[in-house]
């Protein structure tokens, strides 16, 4: 990891491995999507009392021990040191390099001005295969539009 | 702008303005999806000879002018400034800070060793409602999956 | 400046000088309150039409001139260059720097998981006076709470 | 945490998870407001003999310990590393970087040639519900103003 | 220069330089310390109509143009670039780097918790010379000192 | 500590509070200024044979576990790490950064071409009221000048 | 190390200096290139379990213990911090400071629009001798040519 | 471009595109590699008065205004600003960062403690085609190996 | 050039090109050594009435209007940005970097608490052939050596 | 030490204190200049098998434990943090920033396109003295001189 991640998330991590399950087990069983939970793992979601429940019983973890980590309000950002040097997350940001003055002209110019939330947000990843069989991964971001208040 | 855009991006958007076209209008006569159109305006898209005919026709520039300018192959990633300071491009920026790994731990687990590619890539964006009439944005990211190279 | 303005910046703020106007002049006549009126002057807000045409009437400045260099989405977050080497706007920067984690906990406390949008957003300044005389700046900032969405 | 905090928030924040109380039910103990009492748990204040006994009192630690490790002078403004990559610290950080010239635009309009303390400052944070239902955040920053010096 | 200062900088030192008048010549005649003049010209003080009108008559300036530069609120901290490369400045800003920790803590003792205001404050220089003959520079720096506000 | 200081600074103040001693306690003992004695806490200066006998009897420290600490040349300028974060230090740092060309400005027409020695150096600290009975604190900084050789 | 490596580069690098093997020696009996394999070492490739499994018995480590901590999707880029400080290491970065637009002038003209990329990559060393009897390293670098796609 | 290039960089890229030469063209002509030609444009490799006088008849610019731009030790190292955002150029940087010590492991391995030098070092391109038809670009890197000197 | 020279350093390259006289020719008129005659014309040395006749005279400059632009105090250290990236001077700072604390420590060693001066300094650069008839670069820097004043 | 050195730097720089042996001391037995000497303590040149013998010899430490740790191709340019905090390695690094071009523009006259090596480099300090008694330290630095490859 470049940044920072908290404590449980090694925890978390370890228990995963010796489980052997991938993040879609564990969703489709937490509920929400594979990047939520992955997303808990990480600390960047807020874990419910259910959802701590739910991963002690799936992962085998003490769920005290669970708890008293996950509990309280997650401190965000602190897993990617930007820019991402991981060659991955690299390409994600590169495309904000890249096309961030284009997605902004097309939003204000759909939605005038304003945002679309990274808070009121949702996003999914799924996989496609082209006519010529390559594969492609097809990430979806959805985020509520807010405008600029006037004041 | 924060970063830095080519000289014929003053030459687009100023006669856009006078023409009061949007991307929208522009992209169905050039092809391609609007962010595609508005990543060409922003100099992080190469413009085929057919574009910058069919651009200088739609908007009213000197095609001779549009050519010498565009012609040649585009020098991207220079329009936005790392971290963007634009809210709503930091909002895509965080988004990528916040999920960076939950994205890269999933996409491990569906593809395997490797990324989405950032070159290989098509983007775009629609609009949603939901039930309470709230309306999202939807951005649409969709990469060829490349497996790293065993060497 | 120590960042970027628009170069609409420049206009507007020789005609208020020219003119003698404060911004709580011209607040009174366009609406809203002094600081949204001075971000409008550094490109930091969107301008309506009216906007426009109501500040080329009080300030004396040719309408065409100021639409065709305010209409448009503004580009915001480029006049301060971060850290802020003005001291005034310093003070506001170490405010956030030494009490951000307070004001998150308390926040988080009071209204769960979530932020306080910056961009249904409102803000003014008024004037007390102590006990003693003194007399002392107080800035409200009000944004509306947005919880995390779940995924 | 992305910075860093001295060693006593530790010891203070888990006797507070422990008590399961907050801040506004140890502010009211200790006095001041929420956000000054939670500004003590993360060093970015001068805790008293008196506060340091109510605390340790309050939330059952040793006031020996307590004492040793929170006397002497705070080492302020270490626990936010600048940009704050916390959305909702980055959400007030923005608020600066967005509005800093129009706040001091109309600091100096109203006050003249001075700064709004940081030090000689009061905070506090309330909620206000608008007719929609919406719960909205207000955060009142208030600094006595100091005219800068002519020598 | 290394950072920026504003227009009518070079106005006054091209004046200053025609005349050959030093800061002493300049200072005697409007009042203040040698810094606060020089402080004047690189545009990190305010000037006051009487400062204005002193120094278009003392330098030659048309007033007009002077005033029309120089009327306003002054936006400091843009002259010298962090860390500062001209030698002589470096000196300050290592003293600086190796006392700053010691400044604080013996100020803390002698004046409890608090900061040496940089607003409120005064600073000149004087010349001594040492039992071998040897030349010191010496700068006085005075400033208010301010508590932190208990809230 | 922002910055990182020798591991023997930890002992000297945890002495120095248990003794409950000030600077100016221990600097009447050992000699020099106050500020001298606390840069010699914080690693900024170099403690002789001498200093380490009288700070370890004056705090009751192991006087063959200090000297074996503090021996060496000193390793300096990594207590702050720049920009300071700590508002104290931050006023200095801000002094430099305003009147940086005013104080070369006005050094060079006072001594010509040169620098303030850092090295050859003295500071001291002293307390002041005005007439208003408000408290000023005096940061006194002398220098010998050491004039750009030519060769 | 600048940057950091996982936990297994020590276990790694330990084993093969007891052993005394080169990396020729260990490619020799696991496959790939020597970079390949070193890159292996330092974390920058992913282990297969047949990788595990070969470099657990050439190099004397409990293959359980290697295998838990190299499982996983390798955290790619972070071992060089950049500008790289290594001698060695920076004569590369120079070359790609120095030649970085005239390779992307040669490669665009050869290949048209799009990149060399870097995952679908391989690279291996060799050693020459020139007419004088001099010794020349030779780095080849092959990557598959990726055309951007137009969308 | 990012960075900044030499003004002969402008007049030489104009000329070639007047007269619609490639590289290869260029290079057939004046001798050494496309990427030596390409850096002769780009200011990030000496021209003899041959080689001015070659691209001067070539591209029928002026003899003299080229030699008087052209003449002088280059000031090499400008043109890029790391970390590269142009995508073709940060695949190769990422290649360093990924690679970098594996490349010094393995050089180190077979030539001792030295550095592959980047001044004395010759660089070319080529292109291959895989058994699927896929096109590859290879960039050959060659430096003579200068070990560390004992002294 | 990476940094900024004073304006007056182009009008002395162009005339130096246009006489086409080196370093040396020009030093051995003004006195000094080479290195200190380029400092002087990238303004890193303060020119005396008497340089500036001599070279006005040598290089067939109007005097009045190279004595408007060198008299002043010489802004220095904004020749070079930090990390340099051309090449040659890049060796010079990768000197400093590997041998930094080797120099310090023998320095220390040799002369006890201080520093060497980089102002009451002197250097000069001399050509030596080795026995293989291999050319080196000779650069010797001499500075007083200043010890830490006791305060 | 600001930056990083490697494990054995703490070995051995105990042993040479507890030896009470200088770099002259220890160089005199193994041989080359007191730079060098001190540039094998902090890790910065390649200690051969002989020179680990000699200095554990030397300074009482265990060959094996020394062996182990030293052995190994040295990570160099990780010792100092750019830009240097320690006043007396920061005058180097000034000198480097001030006169940097002044010393290419010199070198190239005297050698033509190239650099100075700082690998197959040597260095080595003195001690002067003045006709006024004054102790200068003089830093000669000689590298080979490598000429630009043309290709």
């Amino acid at each position: 990891m470049e940044g920072r991640v908290p404590s449980f998330s090694t925890l978390l991590f370890e228990a995963k491995a010796a489980k052997q399950m991938t993040f879609a087990d564990i969703a489709s069983q937490i509920g929400g999507t594979e990047v939520a939970c992955a997303a808990l793992f990480y600390g960047q979601a807020m874990a419910s009392p259910e959802d701590i429940a739910r991963l002690s019983g799936l992962l085998g973890i003490d769920p005290e021990k669970l708890a008293s980590q996950m509990r309280g309000f997650p401190n965000r950002g602190t897993s990617v040191r930007m820019p991402p040097t991981e060659p991955l997350i690299y390409r994600l940001y590169e495309i904000i390099q890249n096309y961030g003055y284009a997605y902004k002209a097309v939003l204000n110019e759909m939605f005038g001005d304003g945002i679309m939330s990274g808070v009121c947000f949702k996003t999914y990843i799924t996989k496609e295969q082209d006519v010529t069989g390559a594969t492609w991964a097809v990430i979806t971001m959805k985020g509520k539009w807010l405008p600029f208040e006037r004041f």
